[in-house]
Order: C-alpha cells, then structure tokens, then sequence
C-alpha cells in the first residue's frame, strides 16, 4: 500500500494531469466514479478518496507485485506542483481508461477519445454522418455507464429499469464543420441538462485531437418510454433525482442556431426524388431488437442524388423521429432540394416512411455545401 | 533532452514493459518503426536508437517543457531491473499508440487492441462476424501503415503504388471461439507470410483481453491486382523485396483446418432460399470506390432463416472473393443448409450473384452451433 498526496484541494483533474497514465485513470475509473465491474482492467490500482473535501488521496495496491514509482508535478497549471507516489499493482497495464472514457469538468462532461478506422470512412476518405453519429451514441452510453447510474438497457439508469423504462431519442442536431480521415485522433465532449419539464437534453462537441479546434457539434432532445407499452412517460422523481446533479446549462450550440424551424412533411407530390423498397437487414438490428436510429440516415441518403453524394459535403443535419422500424417493415425515403439563402449549399427536406401506410417514421433536413468551395468556416 | 538506459540487450519488450506508458509506446511508434507522420502525436517522445544491437536509448525532446520524471523497472521479467529517465515534452498526451497498434515479436506481429463500442454489436449483444472483420481489416491495413511501407492506396506498398497495384482477398476464414460484448476490450495480432509464388497469406489471433485466452482465429489469402486494368498480376521482385522481411512462417489455424474443402457452387435449384433484390447502399461503399468486402457477410446473412440467426451462434465462416461488386450491382443470396457432421451443428453453403447475369460474387460456407449447447470448446 502506498499513499498518494496532493497538495491542494483535489479535483479529478490533478490525476488526469500527472502524465495521463493507467495510474490516475484507474483512479479516475475505479475510485470516485461508480464504474461498472467490467471496466475494471484486471490488474489495477484500487483508490480510494479518504473524505470527498479531502485532499489527499490513498491508493490501495489490488495485489502485491513488484512496482515502479511514478513522481509527477502539474507544472503547466502554473499551480503549486503535486506529488503522487503509488505502487503499481502490474505494470503491463495498457491506458484503456482512455479507450472507455473519463469525466472532466468536475464530472459535468463526459470526454472520450477515438481514432477514425478504416471502415468508417466513405467513399470520399472521411468519416460519414453515420460514423460520426455512432460515435456521439457510444460516448452517451459510455457516460451514464461510467457514471454509476447504469441499470441494465443501453442507457437507462437504474431507476428507468426498475420501471421498464427507456429513452428514445425525439430529436438530433448535427453541425459538421470538419470530416476526420482514416487514423485521425478525434475527442468527443458530452454533457446533459433539463430540456422542458420531462425532456433531457444532450449535447456533444467534438474535438480534432491534432489542433484541439471543435470541428462538430451537436444536441439532441431525449424522452422517457415504456419499453412494454411503448407509451411516452414523465420523468419520475426517482430517476429526475438520479440525472439532476449531472445537469449542467450549457449549449454546443446556441439555441437559436439549432435549425428549430419546422421540417415540412414531405409527400409523393412534394417530394423531388422516392426510393421505395428499402428493407432493413437482420445487421442494421440493434440489441433493443429495431433498427438503431442512426442506421435511418443510410436510408435517407439513398434518396439523394449521386450527384449530390459525391460533390458537396453534408454540413449540417437535423433528425426527428417520430416512429419505431423494426426488421419486417419495408421503407421509402424521399427527399426534396431546393438552393438555400447562403447561395452554393443545397438544403434538402427528407422523409423516411413505412411503404405500406406511409406512416411517418422520420423527417429530416439536411445542408450541402458544394467540395470545392467548402471553406471549413 | 534526457538518456534513456537499459542495461541489458535492448528490445522492445523492455520498452513496452515499463509501465506501458505514453513515452515506451511513442518510442516504439516514432523511432523504431517509420510510422506514418500523421501517426506522431502533437507532443511526443522522439527517439532514436543509438545503434541496431545498441544497449542504450536517446530520448530526445522534441519541445522544452517543464516536465516530469519516471523511473521504472521490469522486475516481473526476473531479470535485472533496467532504468529508464526521461523528460516529456507533454504532460497532456494520452496514450493513442494504444489506440493506433505496435509490433510484438521482433516486428513480425503487429498487435491492436480495441473496445467493442455499442454500434458493433448485434441483436444478441454481442460483436458481430462484419465487426470481427471490420477489425481484422483494420489491424491489416494499420500493420501496413506502420511497417512504413505504406504507398498512397489502402494498404498497398509504395512499390505497389508507383505500378498502380492493389491487394485484393480471395479467400478468408474465421474461426469464433466466443463473440465479445459491448465494453469487452480485444487484442489482435495480425502476421504475413507467402502463400504460394504470388500470393501473400495474413492470419489473425483475436484475444479476450481480461482472460488472455484465444477467442477466434482467421486466416486469409491475397494477390495482387492492377488497379486500373483490374486484371491480377504476379508480385513484382519489388514489393516482394518490401515484404518478405515481414514473413514470418506460423499459422493461427493448423493448414488442415482451414475448412478448405471446395465450396459448392449453388443454384435456383439447389438453394433453399433465396432473397433477390438486394442493393448496395451508397453508405456501403468503400474509400475504393467499391463495396467492402467486408459488407457482404450483411447480404449472405439475409438468406439464412431468422430462427437460424437468433438460435444459433455462428462459429466459423469461409468466404471465397470472385469478382467485385459496385454500387448499381442488384443482388441475390443464397443459402442451403445440412446438419454438419458434428451433430447440433448446421452448415451452410452460400452464394451471392448478380441478379441480372447472374455471375457469382462470393461463395461462402458458414457453420452454425445451437446456442443453448453453446460451450466455447
């Protein structure tokens, strides 16, 4: 056992700072943040903070094995510096914290890292909207996961699971400014707050890792379902006063630049362009047995000209789901253009309906900035 | 700028062994190995080797910054402990080395390791057969990148590149112990050796993380085609010069084990079911232009009865490449079944085609194990 001192009113951020290493994530991870046992790498420090004012830190050696020492200062805070002194339990440890995710921001931001893979990208070499997408869903799950509350659906707390509930997903806003290349380090921010009386509200920002500059963001709006009845809830109090103290009033956007304008439902004599026919595939499933919500923007761009795909970048896309798909329901997409008022972008209007009632099961807009003209602004 | 000593026979392993942090991972990444210069992180160890038998390291730093010192030992070795003193240019980086990959084995293996996201797992929770290959195309093509010689092309060499050749994979096979879970952290090492006169054969071990233990095996065959022609080609003396030094002669399945018994060609008569109409989505599309072959495993899987894809784990799968496939490509799959000759056990035969011609895509045979006598054997 060894101790682990620092010599100003610990935060989180004092052991993320000492060289980001296994050390303060496992700290970080298994510590002061509730994780689930599976996070847990086998061989870890186990910590524990002796008083939550406390300013010291004690940090219990899970097994004794030989151990190294670790002496590190936070000299770029331009604070007094810290000490750490530990022993570590293996040193094969490899940093999967930063694979899993972290807190920061006094535990209101939820910060995880991913490198762009091969087969995330598209035919133009950067990352898609559906890429991007999954990522946002990932980082979310990663966060009420790693924040104790978890209970045992994709994102439901444990409060939402007594009572058989989940969240769905009513509305989400993209701004891309940026696509990542294959092997680009990007690092995603998100963070929740109250959105209405029985809304939450979720933002993301992400980070090019390289020149830390934000290259998108994004807000969705989420509500509570019955998973059996499939019936819209309130919030009960015991899952409002699960989520509250995570609440934080900031936006990844502006409120007024969330593309809150009504979307327009599109009809066969609106629409410019159809695709009938589309069939969800066994793979497009997801483990609440529908289609993942992110697999509908593949459907929705099959509406939309080649053209259109290979010479402009999608620059910005806002989602509203209003219906459930599940795996027998065969599908349209259709999609409307016109110029929009900043001349070269195009602005699509989009619908995603089931081919047998043409009930609605989502309506989408979307920009288009022309390649060569694409300025990043 | 600091020294960095070990005072036994250096390898890489001593590296890696000291508390696999950022500094022994960016050694590994920066100096050693030619990596992409898009692989360096902004702030980063640069390292040089002072000699190729050479006992003793240069950590040269690359910014002046305050920073901190780590003294570390290898003792698990059982050897004498080696000391390691450096100054990092960053306290800030986290470890994407980890993220990126590294050589084991003297540079023969190339290892990645990589968390199941909730994106890549299916209706039963667990990773899909299309993200095992996802991963394993991604680890390949990251082993590529790495070794330096990558040309312009994914995956191709450099000598590769100036002839306008491309690898393409005519023949792959996966062998699943065990499918890993949303959260599950896996290793993958990934190898080359010949494979006749012109071909390259690349296996693959995935690992369980957290147990070590061996939780699937592939192996696959690749030639070399021209891009623009796209007709195949023998492997130039060139880039045989570039990646023989890389072959290194062991096989991850036992050659008799390789299901490589001929697979039948099926037919209208011969298939049990056939789904027609299947279309390439424009999200299916690859960075060459063309559907990753990876994609097909969807199609395939949509002739096999859903009873068959909920009740049964899909344990092994071999698929033989025969021609490319583009995105107005309309498809049909097709699938036969027969009890293997382990008992419980269903084998299938598939075939994708043309819809119009005709003409065949892939064959592929896939074998399937009842779930509930499931015992990972």
């Amino acid at each position: 056992m060894a101790s682990a001192k620092i010599v100003r009113p610990f935060c989180i951020e004092d052991l993320c700072n000492v060289g980001r290493n296994n050390l303060c994530m496992s700290m970080q991870k298994v510590g002061f943040h509730a994780p689930r046992d599976a996070d847990i790498p086998r061989r870890c420090f186990f910590v524990k903070a002796s008083g939550s004012n406390s300013k010291s830190v004690e940090v219990i050696n899970g097994k004794k094995v030989n151990g190294i020492r670790v002496n590190g200062g936070v000299p770029y805070l331009g604070q007094r510096s810290c000490e750490l002194t530990l022993t570590e339990s293996s040193i094969e440890e490899p940093n999967h914290a930063y694979l899993l995710g972290r807190f920061v921001e006094e535990r209101f931001v939820y910060r995880q890292t991913f490198v762009i893979r091969s087969y995330e990208i598209g035919p133009d070499k950067t990352a898609t909207m559906e890429t991007l997408m999954n990522l946002l869903q990932e980082t979310a799950l990663n966060h009420v996961a790693s924040s104790g509350l978890a209970g045992n659906g994709f994102g439901a707390t444990r409060e939402m699971s007594l009572r058989k509930l989940i969240w769905v997903v009513t509305r989400i806003h993209v701004q891309v400014e940026k696509y990542s290349s294959w092997g680009d380090v990007i690092e995603i921010d998100t963070w929740v707050d109250a959105a209405g009386k029985n809304g939450m509200r979720r933002d993301w920002i992400i980070r090019d890792y390289k020149t830390q500059r934000i290259i998108t963001r994004a807000t969705s709006t989420w509500v509570i379902m019955n998973r059996e009845t499939r019936r819209l809830s309130k919030i009960p109090d015991e899952v409002r006063d699960e989520v509250q103290p995570f609440y934080r009033n900031r936006f990844a956007i502006p409120e007024e630049n969330t593309d809150s304008e009504k979307i327009e439902k599109l009809t066969d004599e609106t629409a410019k362009r159809i695709r009938s026919g589309l069939a969800p595939r066994w793979s497009d499933m997801d483990a609440n047995q529908h289609v993942n919500n992110v697999k509908y923007i593949g459907w929705i761009l099959e509406s939309v000209p080649t053209k259109v795909l290979e010479k402009y970048n999608l620059t910005s896309m806002t989602l509203e789901y209003r219906r459930e798909c599940r795996q027998s329901n065969m599908l349209d997409s259709l999609t409307s253009m016109r110029n929009s008022v900043k001349h070269e972008d195009l602005e699509c209007t989009h619908l995603l309906r089931m081919q047998a009632d043409k009930a609605e099961i989502v309506r989408a807009r979307s920009v288009w900035q022309a390649k060569r003209n694409h300025t990043c602004s």
